[in-house]
């Protein structure tokens, strides 16, 4: 017998778990169709396992200068077999944590991969390829993701030439490694080879790393990364790679003319493709634009009753975005109201050493859109907590229009960027005044009162700077 | 000839200085007096360098653990002086920093003790007790601080029993330590020394460890804390203390009856009293009340021209909120517009491990208050975040009242709480909505989702728990 749901979600990342479990909330009867594990790309092979990575580098470095806090320690050193093992037990934990959730919002889960049929029937099939199940549902929400770009004609071959994925878990660590796009996913993993003392070069086709950051901050990290002895190639362009018995050889045409980089391995972070093959998209005429599936601001397809969320829509390609499409889609659904997305409050975050942090428009963006802008700009180490635990690099800034004082973006680098955004986040969301934030008394000592300073120094009130 | 200035500021700690520096952005002639190190006990001997000090306990912990992490260290050790000339360093080099501030906005800084001789005349005292200058000014603000108090007939010793200054002085490490009080610095002081391995015995008369917190926190955190090897007693009252060769004796009066606790010294934390004497208030009429001084909403006190801020006029005792006053004060001596303080939106920050932070009324506060209350609750053990680095233990709690969902508490006690706790004092300052803020797309992965899920707990829309 054909089992039929209220909806179904078709992929188990954080866009559709999180859908489904709000749907449940809601009283609806859900599946949920993953071929892999539950959590998706970002709990299995992205945002969680880099973060204990990263954690593992970060505590590395900490302990290399720990003398300098009063404590001494002998022969430090790793071992990366359990650097790589602590962040898949992170995973795994986590993965079965969202299957928990499922099991307890009665969310039946099928393991296998969709297709679509129909607007309302869907095929599953198990590992084998064979047809498991047949159901049905009101309604369809894709959430199948995207998967990482490769090299023109350069393949991944999971060794020499490797994707995200393989670089979370490399059995060895290689001694020199070539990173190709300066994106978050390539600027975390430069942080966290680097720290344990792989040879890093980083290339970038833009004009900074982190291009999407402000200026400001991509040529504060730029200058970090070159100190701690990353070879940062910006404006440059990767003609060729090749593989050979070492590893991989490289050209890159850099402004200062074509370099030869030898490495052991070349981690491509070129961009994420949406996952839209093999659902049947096609012969039901949903309308896909540049490889990502078209939706309305309900999230609805232009086929009446399917609905795609997260990365297979494209940009931004963000998890906390993916959860939080896919609650706007099943509240609307479910006939409630729920606001639009604004996609200018949304905090982007990359977990390199310094962290970097922003929301809204940069300095440039801003100023290209015709706006008047004051900018408020307070350096980590005019800061007591900052030099209190010794990370003094960094700053926020805060853009703010001149004609109402409205918050047009912020941008952080510096220790605890990533938690800190969070308050920029609601201040977005609300569209509060530079007034209103001057008033909101920050704790002492914390490096959030660098927030209060930057809003105070764009009105030229800054007290520590 | 005697100097003349538009603002005199008597005190250079974090109210004081803070106020100096408003004055001069406005535009006034302005002077500092202060008889010790500018920066005041803020900086010098409480908040800055005692968490320079918790960030040595905080590294040794991380390295003590470090196994779990894929790094191993050997003969891990600490220098006990070295922790401690650490956190002076930093506190010296703050010090410094405000010295700079206050030449950059050109404040005349007068070292030495102040004396009001009438409304607008200032008798400034050198070391030696000597007049050294006689000042006027249109305005005074008194920003005079305060002090630990002692223990009834017990006075400090420096050596046996000490306040928190010792405490973070102290030459040698105690191997057992006393703690009488567990407010913020009792149990900030616990944490420290208890990480290093000196027995720690923490006696609190109320109920509950940092009493002024919600009690789940209070609770949670003693749990913690008796994890750690530490001794805490609440409901307890210490009958006596008393010295002896090998340190101090003292009766403590707990609910399973009198407890001896014998250790090599005891800190006394139990409140702090206004610097309110030898100030010239009588002979002015300046009216006190409890040790502190009075004042109205723009911090002017009953004497028109003379202004007081922070310790000195009483709760909370906070090095932020003295700024806070400072300011107002200053831009309404300027005629400027400035909000008043909303006490109820004060963040309070207690930087033990984990950290506890809170803003609001507590769960009973505010039933008392007669409010009908919806309670969300997040625990950091069901966050990616924390599982990634290792920090599950703590919760997120939000108190919202349920006629018109304002946020009326929140409480946290975990990773990165005194951080976190920035974005509900902006929450609380504007008087968001359960409704504004669940709408506010947090960054994942971060700690800070743990308050976008405590949010939604409280509309039982909880996605990871």
């Amino acid at each position: 017998m054909t089992k039929k749901f209220d909806l179904v979600v078709i992929g188990g990342g954080p866009g559709g778990y999180t859908a489904a479990i709000r749907a449940a909330q809601l009283k609806m009867k859900v599946a949920i169709v993953e071929k892999d594990k539950l959590g998706g790309i970002c709990l299995n092979w992205g945002c969680i396992p880099t973060k204990a990575l990263l954690k593992s580098a970060e505590l590395y470095h900490s302990i290399k200068k720990s003398e300098e806090f009063g404590i001494k320690c002998e022969n430090v050193s790793f071992d990366f077999a359990k650097v790589i093992s602590r962040s898949r037990d992170v995973s795994g934990k986590l993965s079965n944590g969202v299957k928990f959730l499922m099991k307890k919002n009665q969310i039946t889960h099928f393991t296998g991969t969709a297709f679509l049929k129909d607007a309302n029937t869907i095929e599953v099939s198990g590992t084998d390829g064979q047809l498991a199940e047949t159901i049905t549902s009101d309604k369809i929400i894709l959430a199948t993701g995207g998967r990482t770009k490769q090299f023109p004609n350069v393949p991944f071959d999971g060794e020499k030439i490797i994707s995200s994925r393989e670089a979370m878990t490399l059995p060895k660590q290689p001694k020199s490694m070539l990173i190709i796009g300066a994106g978050a996913i390539g600027v975390e993993f430069a942080s966290f080879y680097n720290e344990f003392g792989t040879e890093i070069t980083i290339v970038e086709m833009l004009p900074n790393i982190l291009p999407i950051e402000d200026e400001e901050v991509s040529k504060t990290l730029e200058k970090l990364f070159e100190k701690r002895g990353i070879n940062v190639y910006t404006n440059s362009k990767t003609n060729k790679i090749e593989k050979n018995a070492n590893g991989i050889s490289a050209e890159i045409e850099t402004p200062k003319g074509i370099k030869t980089v030898n490495a052991d391995v070349c981690l491509v972070a070129i961009g994420i493709a949406g996952n839209i093959e093999n659902l049947g998209l096609e012969a039901l005429g949903i309308e896909t634009n540049r490889g990502f599936i078209k939706v309305n601001d309900s999230y609805e397809t232009n086929v009446h009753g399917i609905f795609a969320i997260g990365d297979v829509i494209g940009q931004p390609l963000l998890a906390h975005v993916a959860s939080a499409e896919g609650i706007c889609a099943v509240e609307r659904i479910a006939g409630n109201h729920h606001p639009n997305i604004n996609y200018n409050a949304i905090p982007g975050c990359t977990y390199c050493s310094p962290q970097v942090a922003s929301i809204g428009y940069t300095e440039r963006k801003a100023k290209e859109l015709g706006y008047e802008v004051k900018i408020g700009n307070f350096p980590m180490t005019a800061l007591g907590k900052a030099k209190a635990i010794g990370e003094t690099d960094g700053f926020v800034k805060v853009i703010f229009d001149t004609k109402y004082g409205e918050l047009l973006g912020a941008h952080i680098i510096g220790a605890e960027a990533t938690e800190l955004i969070a308050e920029f986040g609601l201040a977005k969301t609300l569209e509060i005044t530079q007034e209103e934030f001057i008033n909101t008394i920050h704790a002492h000592p914390t490096i959030s009162e660098s927030i209060l300073e930057a809003v105070e120094a764009s009105l030229g009130k800054a007290i520590n700077f």
